[in-house]
């Protein structure tokens, strides 16, 4: 495949032959070059036991193959039959109040039954080896969004395999106990057979057996999704696999730990779509998974309008459904791919947007859609391009599913609040962004950002420590550093995993109520560390640096206090402080500030982060391959000083400025560095 | 039975002799003629397996009928006795979300089960024989209000219902897989033992699946009223049978069906307590009711004060209870019954008010009950009378179920709603309202509005063309026309099912945020159609027109439009249509207006709807067989202009005018039309 | 033990040896002289069924006791096993709605069930057995907290045990059914055998049912504890026995029957964290504590600072420790205990505050837990030393339970709500108040208070009607005396039970809208009888007498109006009235008045009750002992006028006055009354 891949899922097993042959001359008129279908035909490709039927889907995969499009095709294993759980009901999966799911719905077996793998391997084999060789067939779309809507099953098959997964981490039943502390309300277990699945209780359960049921789930999925893999690699090796993620949505799967499985990773991403500025958690995603995959990635993915399964879903305005896809692109993205094709008359989504709405196409929306492919058939330079970013932010599903557990000190804890709060500051920023493992290489990056970082390793701390002394900068936000992999507290002053690289402890957690905030002091001299008499005199507060949800008693170990709480339980006492530490610098703030840009600034600008200072912040900016992509999500036109280059899509040639029309999208191919 | 019926709920199963006695004593002197008995007491009548004892029963139901009060004897089957559902365990209803309910509630049995319907059987039978030709029994009153609390039921006896009942109706299973869109999300059933009850799920279950089980289960209930009406009908053919319905408040019973199956319509209703302007809500459910009777009903339960099973109860002020009573009579009720005669001492329903309060007949409350006896015995004449409607609202409850599915376009969007936001539009405009069915014949009302009628049959919608055609005016609200009845989107362009009469399509839904409101702009000159540059300029917004929940952009093809949208996603697009088809109109509105009573007026004008035009809206204005009621719900007295005749109540002749003190009652016989 | 015991819960089995030795140390260091050790440690004390070892804590306890610490030791039932779960699964609790609580929390034993009964009574002989005569040990802290997170089970054991309990309670079949009004709805039982735990039903459940199901629940646990206490008792009969409470604070068991059978109260109190006036929470919690004791009580479990397990937990701020326990101490507790000596670094509960906090020593707050120790060896003279209150409230579990039950008038309505207005009235007022069982002496009180006794028998309205004949002041909020031990009415109108010393009736109850509020009319001459006249006039309402939640109409027979309704339902009528009988006098509120004080304080001064009129409000004053404490809430120094005295913790002489610091504790003992 050349250029950028452009289509949907396509369902035509829904639509009469008519509307079949309406679909495609429409994909052609379209540019549409790439479809996923059988993405839920199961029970077409198998309508009885072993029995597998795929004549239909030969004629639908020949008839794009004539057409010119190619074919990402589904092993449709989310969906079993309703024979299949009928002729299973122990695969029904089981909710953790004990409620057994039924057939109607999606999702409906257990990972871990072993009937339901055994039966996804035999129909992955048995479509692998029927559409071997076929040309149109250009990836394997395995399963649909593993993880959502089943996450976690609480069957007697889970908690058997739960028990197995627990003896493989940890060998010996002492060892589980003291990694989740069962001698904290006398839980000790002195048989495998005692451990059960962290089901609905009328109080907490230990908060590392739920951990590691999370850690069990992941796994369990993902043994799911190789065991397909396998069969389709050893029997079609030349034909990428991958399964669609939904990387900023769900919690529940380890995408670090899938991304090293698959491929290519691909990306399912929707709006929020109440939100204004969802614009920037789209990014987010874009940037996230691009940060999986290593490099280009696929969005497999998104809507051309409103969604069906929002409480007040609001379509798209004119204009923004162009922008959300060449963002994408712009962070990474080789492919603009859509649920989906037609929209459907029935079922549960029959009112979700799709490429031909049910307006047919003498709409905008159509309109739109041919346009987009147009405007896509001239971005074939940027695909398997790359993006660079100066600054990445730490993300770990497993600090996020720590830091959510029952009995934290205060609700308003929540992971993704000050991830989203610091991507969303450098986003105002024009500051691109990747995201990294705690213990990943972090050396090709000015600044880190580590936001809610509860739980972190013992080898995270020192892959932090190490990455700070070679010089590098390190932004950490409050209750980072607290515990381990077992959710037990490191041992001494807060934060254990931190302290040193910090300069600091914690002497005191002090949770504010709901709504309060606590202004910062100003700082004069913010290269100097503040006196303790001056700290104690707080200081007229700065509304814009007021903390929200957190505050605690930091005790400087080195550290240099830049800012201090001049109100609420740490007053006078320091807020945001920082840390000379071998060739690098290590800042903290211990409170919750709604825009952190003005504190970040000073991380930035020590650090040597370049980044434009006169773009309003409605205007993305964003380099892939030599191409910088212009998006405008204001209602003015917003006119870009220092472009110089050709506009991809309007034609134009830039010298010195790029005005970008209200809503609209200027790419330009930049002269290479040499030239300039 | 002559006259207005007064009485109503009577267990004298919970008192001692001496109370009794006075029992008898009061309805006499409060002019009570009618109780029903035996509601709740199957356990009394049959307290063991097969062994009937009625001795109580007769001794109460004799001293009723030498005190001249008649009886409505319930079958007492809403109430199975503890050992009935020790002895049959699996009788027990099962929720959605699999909880089997245990006793000591009420209706706690399966409406399938097969030993729950020999069983109900087995005592009609019994308490038919031994009651067949006993003077004073005048009604049987099956069961107790089929539908709440016990709607669906999913017990595994239902679900092998369910599957009957889906074979009845679909005859073979590939009908059911198209009528159910099971190509979406893999869902083919290729056996009927596949299909399950649509219990809870981590997802979404197939809508079209949960509106069929709704249909069963309103089926479910009305077989088993069936079978013990047709054993009643059998025995005692000159007693007619009836069942007490709740009209507007049960949601899950289609009482269209049911309206056939009884001698006579019998109706609960209670006031929502904390809403000011519940007496709108009470004059719908009593046109509900008459519509659904086609003529006189009977008002079976309303409370003298406060219920008990409401948030907060809030007891009726003084005045209110006969403006109650009286506004039913008016609205076709021939009888005025309550729940309950006397106060219990014990039990769920103990604070709920009565005939005879807890306070004693030392008490306003038993004043005021005195008196409206007396009032009941002056309205003889309007027993049996008809009330003349000259505008209908459709009312589908097919239409309720599918709109309120999950995964519509915003949660905003609920059938009762719009529909009261209508009926009370109406009513504030002191314009008489029957409610009619979408296939029901309209040619009779000058005009006819359709609000939220998501679900429209092709029947439906060719009964609406035709009414039109032939000169009807038909006023249609947003998410009109929108799907079949499987929940299946009518094919092309919205609304399908009323495109054509509509004179438009629409092109995509535009769902409003929470609280957001759009201000159309006002019609210069409401007969002609609006330039496109008219409509693109907008004009000053109209506060009392700004429309809220729905905003869609609507394509005239044929159609007129008299408003446009002057803000939001659909500014300067059409937001009021009318469409002039045949020698009718139809009018489209677009949006949900707090009060639609100005639009609404033109099509009320076109239609030739008269009203008063100069009364306020606080007086309730209505005729029914040749007596004109006023109630004035205000706190002053209102004059109302061109009465004349008799006051039936206070004697007055009026001779022009009538002066309805604050919170009274006027009931004027007026001179038959010839005289005038 | 001599002074005032000092320490905490103690959990050593979760430290190496090294940590341990250092708790030995600090200990001392603190003046810690009692722990509780084993509470969570039956799987340690008994790992496998019947083998026991008691090794790890002996050495634990020899060492407290060579370093001059005494042990509560704990019977750790609260805790089964795993390996009980796994060999009893029966023995696992089941929700009201049927599902089966998992292993993992704590709690997860059935109380009825009989291999859970029988492991525990094993476990306690085995431990009394081997610690019999050991000179460490002062205390047998039994369970923990019976009563939370595990109420109510409803396994089928526990229905059987139901069943037994209602058997004996009610002797025959017929007597239930009269006491639960079973006639109504139909729900006669005719075998013990039909009756089921109050399980979840799809409307409500008979709500004598439910009462009975809630004393059986009380009962069930206090069964499990006697038990485990008459064993005690029998090897160790030396050594006291005590179960903790959480007076205020569970709903579920009644504590006036529990008080009866343990050797000393004892208590845990939690500050519920977000309230800023939860210091008199605290008091309201010690002075039900000390009723409940009928003299000193232990203080089992508060916290130094922050809990865990609520939403947001608040830290407590410099002082507020050392004024809690020290408040404690002043209302009658002989000791200041805390969960926990040292916080955990896992589980559930390891963000709760320690004496030994996360930070280690280095730490204000062990410095303020050091010098705590320092101050509560000075006030081992108010050991053993009473309180006295010439206030008392009448406190019913059975009324809580019964008055919120379902379908009562309005869900305002709140037991607490009511009952912690009238105790922060009185605590505002310097009043110490004891709180009384209805049925108790009440001769030694000069006012009593009874607010929400919504439930009150026969023997209970006697008593307080002796009360006030002889002399006593009651004052009764309104919703009192409605119902009887079975939650039936009592006969005739509202209040049956309170009616003769009330001297008034109430025809009908007028619950308010959410948030609607009613004036009550200024009293000109509050002496004098209200003429109907005046009282139909109304007056200009006083904002700080409106009443919220209800009204109602009240009809005096007897009683004198003191006040009016100046709006709402019931304006112009009676709101607080005053009846004169015998030698006392009953008063009568019948609305919800934000702040009672101003009525109340009519109240008490006509009992004579003698209160410091010159105190800001958040200065608290109470004697213990010949001990004057005065504790200050507030931001500034207070001057309290009449003191006189040896400072107890500063060593100062008061003469006329004392000062006592912003958030400080001045405690005074002052020269016994002859010498004055």
């Amino acid at each position: 495949m050349r250029g950028i891949a452009y289509g949907g899922d396509y369902n035509p097993e829904q639509w009469p032959e008519e509307t079949r042959r309406e679909d495609l001359r429409l994909m052609r008129e379209a540019g549409v070059n790439l479809v996923n279908v059988g993405i839920f035909g199961w029970v077409l490709m198998e309508p009885a036991p072993g029995a597998y039927e795929f004549g239909w889907l030969d004629e639908i995969v020949d008839r794009l193959h004539a057409t010119g499009v190619q074919v990402g095709l589904g092993t449709p294993t989310a969906a079993p039959p309703a024979w299949f759980s009928r002729m299973h009901p122990s695969s029904l999966p089981v909710t953790r109040e004990g409620h057994r799911i039924g057939v109607g719905g999606r999702e409906s077996a257990c990972p871990s039954s072993p009937e339901y793998r055994a039966a996804t391997a035999g129909l992955a084999t048995a479509l692998a080896e029927h559409y071997a060789g076929h040309p149109a067939v250009a990836l394997w779309h395995v399963h649909n969004e593993y993880g959502a809507p089943l996450g976690e099953c609480y069957c007697e098959t889970s908690v058997e395999a739960f028990r197995r997964w627990l003896r493989r981490a940890y060998l010996d039943l002492s060892s589980l106990n003291d990694a989740w502390g069962t001698t904290f309300w006398g839980q000790r277990y002195t048989a495998w057979e005692e451990i059960d699945a962290p089901r609905a209780n009328h109080t907490v359960v230990n908060p590392a057996q739920r951990l590691d049921f999370m850690r069990f789930t992941s796994d369990e999925h993902l043994d799911c999704y190789r065991l397909q893999r396998d069969i389709l690699r050893r029997i079609t090796p030349s034909v990428p696999v991958t399964t669609n993620f939904m990387t900023t949505n769900c919690k529940s799967m380890d995408y670090w730990a899938w991304a090293r499985e698959v491929d290519v990773v691909s990306n399912d991403h929707y709006l929020a779509a109440e939100r204004p500025d969802n614009h920037i958690n789209l990014a987010m995603s874009a940037d996230l998974t691009r940060s999986l995959a290593g490099g280009p990635w696929m969005l497999m993915e998104h809507s051309t309008g409103a969604v069906s399964w929002q409480p007040r879903n609001i379509a798209k305005t004119p204009g923004e459904m162009r922008r959300n896809s060449l963002a994408h692109v712009a962070r990474g993205s080789d492919s603009v791919l859509y649920f989906q094709w037609r929209a459907s008359r029935f079922g549960a989504e029959k009112f979700h947007s799709a490429m031909v709405p049910q307006a047919g196409t003498d709409s905008r929306l159509w309109r739109d859609v041919k346009e987009l492919g147009a405007d896509l058939a001239k971005l074939s330079g940027v695909r398997g391009g790359s993006v660079r970013a100066d600054v990445a932010i730490v993300w770990d599903w497993h600090s996020w599913w720590a830091l959510e557990l029952e009995w934290r000190p205060s609700i308003d804890l929540a992971y993704r609040e000050r991830v989203d709060a610091y991507y969303e500051a450098l986003w105002r920023s024009h500051v691109t962004v990747d995201f990294v493992h705690p213990t990943a290489d972090m050396s090709g990056y000015r600044l880190v950002v580590a936001p809610s970082l509860y739980l972190l390793t013992e080898a995270g701390a020192k892959n932090l420590r190490r990455y700070v002394e070679a010089g590098g900068h390190l932004f950490v936000s409050y209750f980072s550093g607290i515990v381990d992999e077992h959710d037990t507290v490191h041992a001494g002053p807060y934060p254990g995993a931190l302290r040193d690289v910090l300069g600091l402890t914690v002497e005191e957690f002090h949770p504010l109520r709901e709504g309060e905030t606590v202004a910062l002091s100003p700082s004069a001299r913010s290269e100097e560390a503040l006196s303790e008499e001056a700290l104690s005199k707080g200081a007229a507060p700065e509304e814009a640096h007021a903390g929200r949800v957190w505050s605690e008693r930091v005790r400087p170990a080195g550290a240099r206090a830049l800012r201090a709480f001049a109100e609420g339980p740490d007053a006078g006492h320091p807020a945001f402080t920082r840390h000379d530490l071998g060739a690098g610098t290590a800042w903290y703030l211990a409170t919750g500030v709604a825009d952190p840009r003005p504190l970040l600034a000073e991380a930035l600008d020590a650090a040597g982060v370049e980044r434009p200072r006169d773009l309003p912040e409605t205007l993305e900016a964003v380099r892939r391959a030599g191409h910088l992509f212009l998006i405008n999500h204001g209602d003015r036109p917003v006119t870009v000083p220092g472009v110089t280059g050709s506009g991809v899509l309007d034609g134009v040639e830039y010298t010195g400025a790029a005005t970008v029309p209200a809503g609209g999208v200027t790419v330009v191919r930049e002269p290479p560095p040499g030239r300039g």
